[in-house]
This record gives structure tokens, C-alpha cells and sequence, in this order.
């Protein structure tokens, strides 16, 4: 040993840090650890540990058999990557000292011909990673000590396959040697000898191959594979600690959103062996069901197999309940195990585990990834069996989760109709994450990235999935393999990132070098090329050619979900509106549990087929009478709007918006008019009779009539222009016809019994005196509505806090405005000065990708502007008027990270999307727990 | 008297004040004023007197002669007016008292027939008005008193000319009537009689006048001309009361800044009689000359006249040095009292005057007002006198009068030209306001208001002005009247305003109907219409037909101005910039005393004809290898930019600005690309050989290339858009051209001896992180520059605050930000939401107009707003990097209000146009003086 251990890697001079610290803790020195760093929770021993590495201590304790082992700690990877590379002082020594406590634990010796011990190496970081980071099995074996114990073993083939496993994984993550050539030659071998399976190599071949392995690795990196164990040890504990900054791994990182500084932890352990014989085998497991949430093992397994063969989805696996059968007492050691842990840990779990000849082992516990539905389901029956209280149970499930249950579906009929024409490609494959998804097949993670960023939906296809296709994956709509199971890599990733999934559909016969699939169908063989569209159902496990159309799911059979929502009601405190335009809206609206319409835009109705002539008429008037007459007819059509809107709100406040856009919105685009114009003339040389030219002419001068209204309206900035308040106050005539609508409307509900809270506000304030202009129209019109009609209806003035002046000023606007509702769309955009519908393709994507933003401002309200702005309106506003109900109506209002802002910063409401109230029900509820 | 003072006004039960309260102060009154009172300034005795009525009492104080009087005070008036037109309780009584002790001192009574009392009503509000409220004189005066008086006096002339007077001037200011009518009926009389002069009227004659103006008066209202003085006293004290809120004094107000609640005294005082005959007259003076400020009595007097006579410019006046010859004694005393109070009130005053048979009498004395020039010499020679100490000096000058002495002038080549071609119309007129004009003729103030909101330029023309015409007058380049001298109305509200004005230009035949003047020259008879150009020379006195060029000034040969704004400079504590794009610019800027360049505009260097193309090739360069070699040969020129500017500030900072506007400005327009295209295939059809065909085609495709970048870089609000830093980040070699221009430059410079110290300025900055991007960059280039070229030149690197969130997040800027300069112009914009080029005509004058904005927001800091965030930027900046240097460099730069609020809140400088340097280093000096 001492000739090993001088082999050991050269110390630096000094990292500073205490040359006694622990750098390593043995699974069963949980209690040592608890001792000498005196963890504040269990998410510290996780920092320090890894989330594996803890709960493999945490099980040792807990009297579960798991072959023993030891972490190397997530400090030792910090300080290794900020010292160029170095392990810290001690680190290695006690890595060392470690191995051979397990050679007492185990009886066996590292690097022994006679008895090896054999250990992985995975890494483990705080937050799961799945399939992020890199691991070797088998450490320990060599050319001597394999020939030694297969010789021993007498099972030369388990050795060899044991020991290609080894080179194989060395060779690709701690020496940089591609995965493909190592498959290709095991395929060779299989195909020179005619078998379709793995087990069916012998041992000879597994050793052949195992050499040529190291031919490969000698030939692709110009080093040979390490004989020496401890060399071996050192090299992948390198390997772990750098793969932190792999590529993939920071991708990960930067799409969910964990921080870069938390470090991996290496855990070495014991290798037990499912390779080991028909007695042997290997599987991971989930304590729930992670589609459904329902209570019952869901997972897979694989006789006589190792590690990474269940999860990577190369060989189909046979479904946890058939081990019931097979192996009685190991399945029900397994069922208790899995109690155990859930009791323990008061979550779903998603274990590994292995049989080695006979004896269950279990090598991980986790939280278990699932899918909103389970999410949402597992929540909410663990608090209902009492394992976990409301809150806990409200905290468990992420608002976008609750987003992606609300997805569209296909619709029956749909499903029908392409089924009738012969385009279901696949009936029954594994449904492996949840939700529709149509899109254009692709066949690569590059390309389905590079589509998606030029605004194609895709759907990625192939054979199976690996850690380095997690940025197409993100990118897709969808995503199909032909080969793994409900466990594999694809089918993980895809319900983390809820992006719907259908796996292991072996129907397709995938050609990656012809970028296409074909199909055969009952009927015909079907050749499906990269760009074509196709659908899938990742509930249902079907594949279908072509668009199919989606519909609205049914959120009241979504009884856990409301059950859930419930909840959240009883413990949040911001309240959750809807912005709504129509009566249909709102009764969703209310249907998802809004508690008031925040925003109701008017222009919408203005935009309607039948009432757009009209506008245009009201708009061209060249005269303020021709102009009323216009809007005179306009009014009854707004007002039963309103109507319609309030009876849908029986008892709910309904804030309505004065108009906002700007007049030009309305008419044709200017280039639309002067291309047809130029067309027309162009046409008037061919005509010949004067009948035609006649009415060519006319349309002429009506073009020219339009056209130049146009450009009498038409602005250089029309963001920035006549539109809101200030149009309302240049033409009082409309925003007295639109008040006129909103009181008559809600005296005629009134009337028959309705319950109505009309709320009017007023667009794009930016000074006091404009609130003061729009309110005295207001109050006129008012009067003399309730003179009119003999009743009278409480109303609210209010304005829209969405330029910056009017947040900065939002004291002086208080002594008119009884309501603020903050715009946080245009706010935003006048708060940074980017326009919208300007920046995002032209430098907010780039600004963002490059990090200049850290994410975009028009989907998460930006706190320290345009947030500070808020904060102002409301301290400002409510020291003028203390009980000044402030809520936000721009998209932000929908955003749980915004939303928490909100509920920070005191707002009394976020307005949302009728299909994102549920989601803010969720995060105001958390919120609030925060 | 005891029937009389029975019809005294009826009282109003209570209006809250006590019924001891004095209302009513004899001039000889003062110190029991100030007994009473005890006003802690003179600036509250001229709230309570007003102005005129606290120089009164002044002026009886110092022992001038002022015929005896008394005022009824401001309080009066607003509590007049604050309870519906009813006299507070006592005011009567106490006027009643007054007039008593009148008659005590003049030993006259008021109403008797046999020693009539008269007395003037006039009101004096404490900023002075001219002409903008009523006076009546000669109150006393009926047909019995003036039947009695004529036969006393033995001048019945005198006497009705003086009841005339009264009737005239109480039918019109009390009573309603328009002037027109009265003055027709002179008219008439004296065209029957066939003289030309009113002196040449007879005394029956006026008796017959007289009469017919109260049948004048009876026909228009309806009511008879009260006999009754003391009714005759009591509506004039209404009417004047009334007038606060007459059209005239309203507009007056609003266009001068004076605030509408402070109401008017009323000056109740004995009449002495200009018009007793050959030794009585009545005159206007000012102590020095108001035009140039030089030290001479200045004005005009009329022998045999009485009171508006001379003011109203009706008939010619003699000049006031005349007097000498005229009434040696007269005016010897006359010349003593202008000194003595110049002396007592420290100002150049505006002195009434009437001689009353030998006997000098002073009705009036106020500060005078005074040509920009003027202002500025009488200040800076009081100084030198010692009358006043420099920081009185800085405070006299108005900074709008300094705009006007930098005011163009019309070059003398230009006018020789105009003098050859036969289009010199008047020669030498009354110079009454200086300054070149140029503009339509129009002849009354309503269509000059119309004509110049249309944005027409207009010089008014009119026989004389009268208070009605002010609005007109405000909105006109320029004035010309062709009667009344250099103290009429149309010369002192031309003064005030700053507009030049040419009057008494007698070779005007002015015939309103036809709306036309003519005038006859040497050659021929030119007819002028309305609408035909004219321009005016203020200072010369001359009008011309047609537009002439105008010339900027010769700042070195002001030297009374260059004195006062050194001793601005002494103490000022806020630095004075410019904003210079050109060589030429900055050395101007220098000349008028800027201490460095606030913001040098690199965009307008690229629009320059010869560069234009190249930028385009720039532009249309589809591949940054294309682009990068345009912008290669764009470097040299800016360099060599760069390089005349250095030299000019030899020794001064200079900020450069990188490029910030969006690219396509510097292409043709979408639309003239669109039509050009339309016309090119309509003309296509006329082809018919094959040449013109192809070259035709050949245009096509060019002109679709460029369309298609146009379509390709246009955006919907493009000052949200991609421009500023955005452009310099997505498109980095356009940064690196630039830094690397002025870091070479600048170390070119300065390896000539030039002292050099650029900074470079980043447009548009919404994050830090844009900031640390540029910045990057620039350090790159500039280490670069300076290995290549082994030299170091010092510079800085800052932001522009120009968008909300850069001001809102100033704390984090600062970290890689050295200095701020806020960009005022886009500030506002995003502030306010508003565009500018979009607001402007469209809603932002009609904002102003109805009050809802105080000040356009472009023009006057909006200190509410956007001024928030700039105190913001300043205080988070200097709390990250306490030495941050924060400036201006909006056309607010140059207002003299913002400046104040920049002085304020502590900015380190503004910068503003080379022109308006002068303005802004007085305005500092006023703001560290205020």
C-alpha cells in the first residue's frame, strides 16, 4: 500500500484551510458529523453532504441495507476548483484512510487480487441532478485483479462485463473518450456473434471487448487506462468534482435555476453487483406513482444488469410488480423500505436499489420528480393521510406546475378525426409526461434548439435521450423516443420541465443519418421527415401526424387541484382578479376562482367584426357632432357588454378601463393603403369603360380619404403618443360615452338584482390634472345617468399607474384616484425605455441569453426598477389615502415570482389571466408562508 | 352729504373680518401704516398698497410733491371678490372719511359746484401691469359742477374737455362701452369743424361731445351717466376691483407668471389738470433711457393735455429734454426728483407726471421697464456707482433678457442689399424694442395669435396698440405701429416681452379694412398686404419688405454683459457646459464661457453629406466583415472630429456621446422607398428598349434591397428601440470604431501639447450590466491604443441617465459609471410616456393651454417627475462613489428655472447650446444667490 499511497496526487503549498478539517465523512459517521459541525437543519447536512451522500447516511442510520461507503464533502469540491484544481490538504489522505475502513467494513482489500473491493464514484450535489454529473462503477478492478476473480468467482463473463463496464465508464467520463465508439464495438461483437442482447455475450467476448476498450482509450487520448486502483480513485474523484462545470451541468444549472456555488459532493461506495447471475439484478423505484400521484410502486428493473442499464434506457426493463413474483421476499423487504423512507423523509421517494445474488441493497434515496398532476395529487393526499400539514402540502406543489394541469388537451373529436384518417402513428407507447404538444419533428437537441429560437414549435425525436440533449429538450414542445421506459432520462426530464413526453414507442424506426422516422400503420408504411408536424399526448402515449387541435382541459374534475387551491385561499393574502374582456371570460374567470375582473379592456369590443365599422366611422368624423353620432351608436353595444360582464361578477368588483389605444389602431395600416392605392392606379390604365373607371375612382378618393386620416393619426411613437387618458381628454366625447355605458349598464343590473361594483379607470395617467379632467367628465355624466334613470350605483375612480411619473407622483394622484391598478406592461416599458413589440427579437433574447438581463423584465416584474417604481405608488399613495387598494394588471400578475413581490410589497391584488388565476391562487398562498 | 352717503352700497350681513379693520390708507399715511402693520419688508407694504399706492405714499413721505390721495387696499379687493362683489364691512365709510380729509387738505369739496373736488381712480396692483386694469379720471365732475366750474374757471374749454373725460372714460371702463364709438364722435366733430387736433376743439364743441357721449352711454346700457361723485367713486372703485379678473389682466398674468390671488389696490386721488392750459401739461419719463440704458432722463411729454394722452401714443409727443427750453424751473425740479428717487428706490424709475399751471406734480413712480440691453448696462453701472453691490446687479438682469441680447441681428450686407433693391420701407422710425423680426404681416392680435399657432411667423401691424392686444402681441415676432413714441403701449409691452418693435412709423398708410398698409418710397407706392413678409429692425428703427437673413451677434463687443456675468461667475457654484457636436461649436461655446463639453452628439458628424453613403454601406452590410470595413473608413474622419474639438477645449473636459440613434435614420424613409418603387414599375410599363429596361430593373433591385433593411431594422416605437448602448452592445465594432477614434485622437493631440480630457458617455443605459459591457470594451480598445501608439491618455467612462431605471437604479451604475449626465430630453419622454414629436401638436398645447400642464415639460424641467428621479440619480450615485460627478444635458440645460432646480439639488453642471451658456452661468449665479 505504501507504494500506492506514494503515488498519491503532489499537495499544493497551502489552500488556508485548517490542515485537520474533514473532508470526508464514512455513511455511518452521521452522528460524528452532527457532533463536530452542528448543523442547523438537514438542509445543511445536504450542503455539505450532497443530497445522495446525506440520505445514504441518513438510511445507514436508519438500519436500511446500504452497502457501506463514504462522501467526500461538496467543501472539498469548492476548495479543489478555487485552488487551480487542487484537492485540499488532507483531503486525499483521509480518502485513503476512508477505503480502508471500508476493507474492515467488508473484509475485502482495494486493489487485491485475492478479495478486491470495488467502489463507484458519483457525484452528489446539493439540489438532484439527474443524470447532470458523472459516475464510475467497478473501481478497483484491473487486468490482475479481474483475471484473479473470475478465477475465483468462477463467473468470468459477470468479472468481464463488470470490468468493460469500468474502462468503458472511465474511458468516457474521466478520460474524454466519446460514448459511440465503446456501443459500436459491443455491437460488433453482438452482431459477429448474432445475438440481439447484452447477456447474451460470453465471457470471453466481454473480455475481448474490454480490450479493445483500452485500445480505444490509448488511441483516443494517448494514455492508458490506470491499472492502479487508487489511481483509478483519484482520477474520477477529479472527474466528479469537474464535471460541476461541465457543460451540462451548467446548462442545468442555468435552466432550473440552482445556484453555481453550492459545489458536488463524491460518494464512494461499495460496489454490490446486479450483474451477479440470475439472482442478481437492479432497479430504480418511485414510492408513488410520479404521473398520477397514485399510491402504489411504479418503476422498473433488470435482471441481471448494472447501474446505469435501467435508467439509460438501452434495455427495456420489466415493471416493479413482476419482481413480486419473481423474487416474493426481496419485494416485500423492498415494499417496507420504501414505507420506511416515505415516513421518514415525508415525501415520494425515487429509490435504486440491488439485488446481488439474493440481497436487497439499496443505494439511493430522493425526492422523487413527478408530474403537476402527481405533484398536486401527492401533496394533497400525504396531508389528507397526515403525513404532511396544509402548508407543507401547499408548498410541495410550484405554481407553474399548477400551470402545466391546466394545459390544452386534444380534444376527443380531434383525436377521432385523425385516428378516421389513418394518422395515429403510435396507439400505446409509454406516457411518460403529461400534455399535449404539436410540433415539427427534429432530430437532434441542436437543431430542435435552433428551431424553437426562430419561433418553430418542435418536437424532438430519438432513440432515447441523454444528458447532453437537456438544451433541445428545454427548447421543445414535445419530445418522443423509441426505446426507455417511464424511468428513463427523457421520460425524468420531461416531466421536470413539464414538457408533455411519450417514450420507448419501439413503432418508430428511427433513421438519424436521413433525419427521418417511418411508421407502419395497419394500412400503409409511413415515412414522417425532419419539419413535418406531428402531435403527441404524453397522458396517453399516442403519436399522431399532423396539427392536432387543442382544447381547454376541465378544471372542475381537477378535485385535488381545487382541493389544493382551497388551501391556498385559507392562508394567502393578496388577492387573486382576473383581467377579463368578455362576459365569457369572466364567468371562466370566476369559474377559476377570481375574486374581482382587475382589468376589463374596452378597445377589445371596439375590435368585434360587426362594431369595427362603426369605430372607423367615429374616427373619421371630421366634425365632434358626426364623431357623437358615431359613439351614440356605439353605446349600446358597450353597454350590454358591461352588462353581460357584471352579471357574470354578481357581488365582484369590475374594474373597466377607459379607452386606450391609440385611434389609427383601428383604421388600415398606412403602407396596406398606400400599396393599394398604388395598385389601384396602376389598374385604372387598364380599365376602359367609364362605368369602371367610375368606381375605380371612387375607391380612389375613399382610399385617399382613409389614407389620410391615417396619417393625420398615425405617430412616430405611438407608444408614447395620442392614446389613453390623453385621448379621452382631447375627445371627451368618447370617454363620456364609455362612462355612460358603464353606469346605464350597471343601473340596469342593479335593477334586476345584481350585486354591482363598477370600477372606472383611467389609462396612462401622468399628471394629477388629467385624473382631475377625466374624473369632473366622469361625475357629470354620472349625475346625470342616476337623474336619469331614478337609481343610483356606487361607483370607484381609479387610475392606471403604467408611465413613471404617475408612480412618482402617486401622492398627488391619491387625492383623486380611489383605486391605483399598476400596468406593469407599459411600466416596464417606459421604466427601461424598451418597447416591446421592438425589443424582444431585436436585443432583449440576446441580452438575456448573454446575461445582461437576468431574465426578461416583461415576464418577471424587475424589482429594483420597475418594481421600486410600485413600491413608491404604494407608500405614496396610501399616505395621501391609507386605505388605497393598489393591485397590479400587466402580465406580471400572473408570474409567481412577481406575484411574491407583490404580496412583499403590500399590493392588495394581482390581476391575471382567467387560466393563470389558479397559479396565483398557489403563489400568493406561498407567498405568504414564505 | 348725508343723502349721499344714504346711497351708499347696501352691506352685506358679515364677511368675517372685523369691523374695525383699516381698508383705507391716506398717502401721507405711511407711518401709521407701518405702526399698524408693522410689515416686515417693503415688499408687504406694496402687497397691501399695491405698487403705485406704496411710491405714492413713499413718494409724499420723501416730500415730492403728489397731490393728496389716499388707497383702498388689496385686502379690500379680495375681500370683494370673495364675497360676491359686496365692499367688506367699513370700506365705504373709511373711503367716504378719506375724501373728507381730502377736502380738508385741498380745501376744495367733493360734489360742490362751487370749489369742485376731482379726484382719478386707478388701480395699483404690486406688480405693475401697464395698461391691463382701469382708471377713471376726473371723478366730481356733472353737469352742474361742470356748468359751475366753467364760469369760476373762465376756461369752460378746459372744463368740458375734462367732463368729457370722465363721461368717456367711465362709459367705457365702468360701464361697458366700447372706445371705438367715442372716439368716432370726436372724430366726426372734428371733421365738420375741420381740424386735426383735439386742441383745436372749442369748448362747446366738448359740451356737445359731452352730451352725446351720454346719450352714447344711455344707448349701449341702458342706465344714465350718475350726476351723483359719490355713486360716480363708488362704481369706479367696483370697476376696478373687477378689472383683476377683466380678459386683459387675466392674460397678463398668466403670460408674465404673477399670480392671480393677490387682488389690486385702488388709488383714489386729487386731479390736477394737465389740460388748464398752455403752462399745464402731462408727461411720462424714465430716469435713464430704457432702450440703451444710458444714463439721460428719457420721455415724452404733451403741453395742454391730460393723463392715458401720452401713453396711449394717439397724438405725438415732444421728447421730455424739450422741457428745458419749454419750463427751465420745471424742469430743473423735475430732474432733482428723478434723482432723489433713483437714490431712495435703487432702480432706474417710471415717473408720471403733470405740470397743472406752472406747478409740478408726481403721480406715479415705479421701477421702469427696460430693454434687455438696458437692464443689463443700468445694472452693471449702478454697481460701478455704487447705488446697488454686484449681487443686486446679477439679481436685476432677467436671464431671458440675456437670450435677447444674443438675438440674431440682420447683417449689414443684407440690409444694403434690401436698401438697393428698393425694399427699405421706413428708415428711421421710433426704435422702441430691439431686435431683428421677421415675419407676415397681420393687423390684428386675434389672427396674429391664430397665424402664429399655426407656426406662422407674424409681425403685428397696427396704427396703435391698446391692452386688448397683448395676446396678439406676445405671439409676434415683432411689432410695428405708425403712431406713438418710445413710451407709448405697443413700446412697453414690446420692451417687457423681449420683442422688437419699430413705432410711430408715420410713412405707414394703414388701412385695416383692406387689410393692407402702404407706404410710399422714393420710387414707387408699395401695397403691403396681410400675410406679405416684412421684416423690422428694433434697434434701428426700420422695416423692410421680404425676409432678411439675420446674423448672430458679437458677443466680445457686449461688454457691460460680459462684465455682469463675470461677476456671475464669482458666484456661481454650478459649472456651465456645452453641448457642441463641431469644432466650430465648441470653440463658440468657449467664447460665451463654458467650462467644457456636456455632450458631443457623434450621429450628426454621421449624417455629414460625404459620410452619409458610407454609413449606409455600413448599414446594409449583411456581414459583420462588411461592416467592420465600413466602419474602418468611417474612423479616420471621426478621428479627425474628435481631434478639432480637443484642440478647442484645450484644457476642458469634453463628454462624448456614442452613437445613439436607431440605424435606419440614416436610410431613406419606408414610405419614399415604397412610392419610388411604385413609380419605378408604373414607368416601367413605358419602357421599351431593352437599356432602359435593364437599368430600370437594376434600380428595382437596389431600391428592394434597401427596402427590405429598412422593413428589416424599422420598428414600431423606435425611440423604445434598438438604439443607444442597445446598438453599441448588439453590434460592437460600432463601439470599438468609436472609442478607438477618440482615444486616438486623443492621445494625437496631446502628443501635440494640447490638454486633453475626453470622457466617454454611454447612451441609454437601463442596467449595470450594459454598463460593465461597454465598459469592457472600451477598456480593450483603449489598452490597445495605447500599446500601439505608446501614449496613456486619462479618461472616463460614465452613463447617461436617460431612461427611469437608470435613475432608479443609480447606486449600481455607479459602480461602473465615473460620471452621470442626464439626458433631460428622453428623461422626460419615458417619464411621462410621452413623445415628443407625437405630443406636441396633438395634445401637449392643449395640455397647457387647459392647465392640466403647468409648463410644456420639454421646456421647463418638471420638478415633480422627472426632477425626482434626477435628485434620486444624485443621491444613490454619490452614495456608491461620493466624488460622481452628476450634469445636465437636456435643452433644460438652458432654462433658466431648471437651472435654479439643478442648483438646487446639487448637480455639478448643466450643459446646454453654445448660446445659451451666457443665460445659464446668470441663472446659476441667481440660484446660489436665492
Amino acid at each position: 500500500m505504501a507504494t500506492i499511497m506514494a503515488e498519491a496526487p503532489v499537495q499544493q503549498k497551502s489552500n488556508g484551510t485548517a490542515p485537520d478539517k474533514r473532508w470526508v465523512y464514512l455513511f455511518n459517521a452521521l452522528d460524528v458529523l452532527e457532533k463536530e459541525v452542528q448543523p442547523a437543519s438537514w438542509d445543511d447536512v445536504r450542503s455539505l453532504l450532497g443530497g445522495k451522500g446525506a440520505n445514504l447516511a441518513e438510511m445507514t442510520r436508519l438500519g436500511i441495507p446500504v452497502p457501506p461507503g463514504f462522501t467526500v464533502t461538496t467543501e472539498a469540491c469548492n476548495a479543489y476548483l478555487a485552488h487551480d484544481r487542487n484537492f485540499p490538504p488532507g483531503q486525499w489522505e483521509q480518502e485513503v484512510a476512508a477505503v480502508h475502513t471500508l476493507e474492515q467494513q467488508t473484509g475485502k482489500r482495494f486493489g487485491d487480487a485475492e478479495n478486491p473491493l470495488l467502489v463507484s464514484c458519483r457525484s452528489g450535489a446539493k439540489f438532484s441532478m439527474p443524470g447532470m454529473m458523472d459516475t464510475v462503477l467497478n473501481i478497483g478492478l484491473n487486468d490482475e485483479t479481474a483475471q484473479r476473480m473470475a478465477e475465483l468467482t468462477g463467473d468470468p463473463r459477470f468479472v468481464y462485463d463488470s470490468y468493460r463496464r469500468l474502462v468503458q465508464m472511465f474511458g468516457s467520463v474521466v478520460m474524454g473518450v466519446p460514448d459511440e465508439p465503446f456501443e459500436q464495438i459491443i455491437e460488433e461483437v453482438k452482431e459477429i456473434r448474432g445475438v440481439r442482447l447484452d447477456v447474451d455475450l460470453l465471457a470471453e467476448e466481454w473480455q475481448q471487448i474490454t480490450a479493445r476498450f483500452k485500445g480505444l482509450i490509448m488511441a483516443y487520448t494517448g494514455s492508458e487506462f490506470p491499472e492502479d486502483p487508487y489511481k483509478q480513485l483519484e482520477l474520477a474523484t477529479r472527474a466528479v468534482f469537474d464535471s460541476w462545470f461541465g457543460k451540462r451541468a451548467v446548462d442545468y444549472r442555468n435552466a432550473t435555476g440552482i445556484r453555481h456555488d453550492l459545489g458536488t459532493a463524491v460518494n464512494i461506495q461499495t460496489v454490490v453487483f446486479g450483474n451477479m447471475g440470475e439472482k442478481s439484478g437492479t432497479g430504480v423505484a418511485f414510492t408513488r406513482n410520479p404521473v398520477t400521484g397514485d399510491r402504489e410502486l411504479y418503476g422498473d428493473y433488470l435482471m441481471n444488469a448494472q447501474g446505469e442499464d435501467v435508467v439509460a434506457g438501452i434495455r427495456n426493463t420489466l415493471p416493479i410488480g413482476h419482481l413480486k413474483q419473481e423474487m416474493p421476499k426481496v419485494y416485500t423487504q423492498f415494499l417496507q423500505i420504501c414505507e420506511k423512507l416515505e415516513n421518514h423523509f415525508h415525501d415520494m421517494q425515487d429509490v435504486e436499489f440491488t439485488i446481488e445474488q439474493g440481497t436487497l441493497w439499496m443505494l439511493q434515496t430522493r425526492d422523487g420528480k413527478r408530474t403537476a398532476r402527481a405533484a398536486i395529487k401527492i401533496a394533497v393526499d400525504m396531508a389528507k393521510e397526515g403525513l404532511i400539514d396544509k402548508k407543507k402540502a401547499i408548498g410541495r406543489v410550484q405554481p407553474a406546475q399548477v400551470d402545466m394541469l391546466l394545459h390544452p388537451q386534444f380534444g376527443n373529436e380531434a383525436k377521432k378525426q385523425a385516428q378516421a384518417d389513418g394518422r395515429l402513428l403510435v396507439e400505446k407507447a409509454v406516457n411518460a409526461s403529461p400534455g399535449a404538444a404539436v410540433g415539427m419533428a427534429v432530430f437532434d437537441a441542436d437543431t430542435a434548439e435552433k428551431w424553437a429560437k426562430e419561433g418553430k414549435p418542435v418536437i424532438m425525436v430519438r432513440p432515447e435521450t441523454k444528458p447532453d440533449d437537456v438544451h433541445g429538450m428545454i427548447a421543445a414542445q414535445g419530445i418522443l423516443t423509441s426505446r426507455g421506459g417511464a424511468t428513463s432520462h427523457a421520460a425524468v426530464v420531461a416531466r421536470q420541465f413539464g414538457t408533455p413526453a411519450v417514450c420507448g414507442a419501439e413503432e418508430l424506426h428511427i433513421n438519424l443519418e436521413q433525419r427521418l422516422f417511418t411508421v407502419q400503420t395497419e394500412t400503409e408504411n409511413i415515412e414522417v421527415q425532419e419539419g413535418s408536424w406531428i402531435s403527441i399526448d404524453g397522458g396517453a402515449g399516442e403519436v399522431y401526424l399532423g396539427q392536432l387541435d387543442t382544447q381547454e382541459p376541465d378544471f372542475e374534475r381537477e378535485v385535488e387541484l381545487k382541493t389544493l387551491l382551497g388551501w391556498a385561499d385559507e392562508v394567502r393574502v393578496l388577492g387573486v382578479w382576473a383581467n377579463a374582456d368578455y362576459p365569457q371570460d369572466a364567468e371562466r374567470a370566476r369559474r377559476y376562482g377570481a375574486q374581482g375582473i382587475g382589468l376589463c379592456r374596452t378597445e377589445h369590443m371596439f375590435f368585434q367584426e360587426e362594431r369595427l365599422p362603426i369605430v372607423q366611422e367615429m374616427i373619421m368624423a371630421r366634425s365632434k357632432a358626426r364623431r357623437v353620432s358615431a359613439l351614440d351608436k356605439l353605446l349600446p353595444m358597450q353597454r350590454a357588454d358591461f352588462e353581460g360582464i357584471f352579471r357574470a361578477m354578481d357581488g365582484q368588483p369590475v374594474i373597466i378601463r377607459l379607452l386606450d389605444p391609440p385611434l389609427h389602431e383601428f383604421l388600415p395600416g398606412h403602407e396596406q393603403l398606400v400599396q393599394e392605392l398604388a395598385d389601384l392606379k396602376v389598374r385604372l390604365q387598364h380599365f376602359h369603360t367609364l362605368s369602371e373607371i367610375d368606381a375605380a375612382l371612387a375607391e380612389v378618393r375613399h382610399k385617399e380619404d382613409v389614407l389620410s386620416r391615417v396619417e393625420a393619426l398615425r405617430e412616430s411613437n405611438p407608444m408614447l403618443g395620442l392614446r389613453g387618458d390623453r385621448l379621452g381628454i382631447v375627445m371627451p366625447e368618447i370617454t363620456e360615452m364609455q362612462v355612460r355605458a358603464i353606469l346605464e349598464a350597471a343601473v340596469h343590473v342593479k335593477r334586476q338584482g345584481v350585486d354591482v361594483y363598477p370600477e372606472i379607470m383611467v389609462p396612462l395617467v401622468g399628471h394629477v390634472n388629467e385624473l382631475k379632467t377625466v374624473r369632473k367628465l366622469t361625475e357629470e355624466v354620472a349625475a346625470d345617468v342616476f337623474k336619469q334613470t331614478g337609481m343610483e350605483v356606487d361607483y370607484k375612480f381609479g387610475a392606471m399607474i403604467e408611465v413613471p411619473r404617475a408612480a412618482l407622483t402617486a401622492d398627488e394622484l391619491a387625492t383623486e384616484a380611489e383605486f391605483f391598478s399598476c400596468g406593469t406592461n407599459d411600466l416596464t416599458q417606459t421604466t427601461f425605455g424598451i418597447s416591446r413589440d421592438d425589443a424582444e427579437a431585436k436585443f432583449l433574447i440576446q441580452y438575456v441569453e448573454q446575461g445582461i438581463l437576468p431574465r426578461n423584465p416583461f415576464q418577471q416584474l424587475d424589482r429594483s426598477g420597475v418594481g421600486k417604481l410600485i413600491e413608491m405608488a404604494v407608500q405614496q399613495g396610501r399616505q395621501t389615502r391609507p386605505d388605497m387598494s393598489v393591485g397590479i394588471c400587466g402580465e406580471h400578475g400572473g408570474d409567481p415570482d412577481s406575484i411574491g413581490f407583490c404580496h412583499q410589497i403590500g399590493l392588495n391584488y394581482v390581476s391575471c389571466s382567467p387560466y393563470r388565476v389558479p397559479i396565483a391562487r398557489l403563489a400568493a398562498a406561498q407567498a405568504a408562508l414564505a
